[in-house]
């Protein structure tokens, strides 16, 4: 796992990263980007978002607020960015809530050819045709492992389903994520900012399992040094930033601290 | 008063509570219903607000961010929860700014039955045929105890205005809440974060004056503890998301020391 | 430089800046309006913008996120702030990033009459008419102070290039800001927030180059003061929005620890 070497690319390149996303977890999303050392841009409008995509090194499409109209530039920004072999990753937020959002992954995945699809638990057992409890945009229980070894298979591509442990796997391998603090489940979205990371990584990197769990592995290796110095959610934030920060600008030693470890296929 | 005992169920339930809401202070009452131990889900969309709302113990409707398309989406998540018996808060923002702004929250009240009416005391006047000075969306003076009660009797229901003293009154009984801290009025959101707490309570719990009463009480106590703690409105924001969270986990103690008095009704 | 007392007219004025902004860093834009003395409102829907710019006593449209009908809504609201003469402000956020973005500031700049235009580097050089590398939202390089020189008689009005120094000019006098720090380029908003500070001041004063100066160098001590107390980006925005809130109560001695100074025009 050379996460410092993924994170030395990142904050020499500065490549672009377009999000898709909704407005509740923006700015964070926006900050975590910028934070792990890429520059983000925030785009929807349909005037403008095939051109945007193109310009960038990775396009992440996160649901968490969707209306009709976005579903449609969504698939512009996408299919614009698979025609440049720009990497798309998706986070597919409360699929499974409603049948809005079961339905709205399920046509984005058919039309858009995606390097990654980063959710929680109950949002991949949805896209996995499996059982699962979602309330809200929240995951209820549900075998992650299981989860994503199915919608991997299912979808072609990379899944990942974070949780106190991360899963992620490609079809051809399975990785164990450990690094996390309880703390990342007491804000709203810190889920989001995980798949911004997957999207950074993406963007110097492919998209393969033991990308994405350098990433998550590299969140949740920041995750825990925020929350040792975070007195509850509200300070943990900007804490969960400052480490992101610190750990992207000075990678030495990080790869020692990161908790992966690979499974064997069910 | 057993604000701690409603603060108890919430943390045991974690109930759904679907916010309608604006993007300015979003992510604030997103945070802000997670620590006070609620689930929250942001939807505005015509193709899902009525599942999601179906699905919530409690939806609050803020009118921050209007437009005419958002108008007719809360209408529908209204009354789908009114169908279901499930409490529908107001947050009335800027009523008496414009005339959109005035006229809209008129059929929002026309269209929804709801359970709770929270704003500063401008809006407050606003809703009950009261002249008020409401620039954007502060408000400037008023007399918020004789504002609450006759808002309570015109819409028979909750009404709550917050301000350095918050006045609750339900046509029946009068509250003034007097926790809380001058630093609440130097964020942006302070109102927002409280009518969201307010939606909490209302979802293990009913929505009369003292109901609510307790959650302003809570959201007040939690804004004295963050402030001693904070130097200025950036730092004291995440202060209170801190203090909401620990208050809520261990509410012992908590109900000594809310300044909840009742009063004569005029 | 009398920015003293510019904060001391915001403090007791308490004037009403409406903000027509993008949904990525709308949060810390109201924040730092409040934060300077001034109070925010954001309003955006066609339904009411022309009556809620009328109220105001300055109008700062941000491009940050725009669509079709979002420019619409923001010429609507320029033209009655101009039928009224209160300065509107520009932020032609990502101008040079796609054609959408280049195509509406020259838009708005034929509709509307603006006091002053506020950008990066790459931002302004788009809008004089100069070759200018701009990557999403962020500026590559480029001559700011040609740009503002060549802009602001382009565009016959004060414009100003924020950058490690910011460029401020109104055709007739020429400055550079040296206050700020590094860690401003390291949040996201930054740039939007001195924007809205900008409007702030032009609400209690004139649009000139010297008040647009003035704005960026209370922004930018906030910003060195703040970065003294911060530990990485995350815990800088709290901060910096503290220090403007105290610089803007307790204004006496800013004016000696401002860095402008005035260059001759080319």
């Amino acid at each position: 796992m050379n996460v410092s070497g993924v994170l030395r690319r990142l904050g020499e390149g500065r490549p672009l990263v377009h999000h898709f996303t909704n407005y509740v977890t923006v700015n964070l999303v926006a900050n975590a980007t910028l934070s792990t050392g890429a520059l983000p841009v925030m785009a929807n409008a349909v005037e403008e978002v095939e051109e945007m995509a193109a310009t960038a090194s990775a396009l992440v499409i996160n649901m968490g607020t969707l209306d009709g109209a976005w579903v449609e530039a969504m698939i512009l920004a996408g299919k614009e960015a698979n025609r440049r072999g720009i990497p798309v990753v998706l986070d597919p937020v409360g699929a499974g809530a409603t049948r809005f959002r079961t339905e709205t992954p399920e046509r984005l995945l058919s039309e858009i050819s995606f390097a990654a699809v980063c959710g929680n638990a109950g949002e991949i057992s949805t896209l996995a045709g499996l059982a699962a409890e979602v309330r809200g945009v929240e995951s209820i229980g549900g075998d992650a492992r299981d989860a994503v070894e199915k919608a991997a298979r299912r979808l072609g591509t990379t899944v990942a389903a974070t949780g106190e442990v991360d899963y992620v796997c490609d079809g051809e391998r399975l990785f164990a994520v450990k690094n996390g603090d309880p703390m990342m489940g007491r804000i709203v979205g810190s889920g989001c900012a995980s798949t911004a990371v997957v999207g950074c990584f993406a963007a110097v990197s492919d998209g393969g399992a033991e990308t994405v769990s350098g990433a998550l592995a590299y969140f949740g290796r920041a995750g825990e040094a925020a929350a040792g110095a975070a007195e509850g959610p509200g300070t943990f934030e900007p804490r969960l930033l400052d480490t992101l920060a610190s750990l992207a600008a000075e990678p030495g030693g990080l790869d020692g601290r990161l908790a992966v470890e690979e499974l064997p296929l069910a």
